[in-house]
């Protein structure tokens, strides 16, 4: 299944709690793991790269891909 | 000028920064202030109440009016 990966800048655990609710609603999105101590965002399914970073800047977190 | 204040869910400075940045790139708002010691959000302009709660809600933050 398609992965996308994205570094995201969340200091504390209300901010990784954000993006996983805006992933939760994400159309598209199969399973996801969002690490506050890795600052990292792993995104599975049906969802192309740029879908997933628009969608987690919405939160108003800075965010970027990572290849 | 019309005022919209809503109580926001924001546990640190990154929390409040990413509402801070939505609300910047929101239309018709002229100014705003974020409370992160009294989890308050100020927007002042041409917004409506429902307006200004959807946009903070897409930062995944949970967020209510306060009337």
């Amino acid at each position: 299944m398609p992965e996308v990966v994205l570094k995201v800048e969340m200091p504390c655990s209300g901010c990784s709690g954000a993006v996983e609710r805006v992933l939760k609603k994400m159309e598209g999105v199969e399973s996801f793991d969002v690490s506050l101590e890795q600052q990292r965002v792993v995104v599975r399914g049906n969802v192309t790269p740029q879908a997933v970073l628009e969608t987690v800047a919405k939160t108003g977190k800075k965010a970027e891909l990572v290849q």
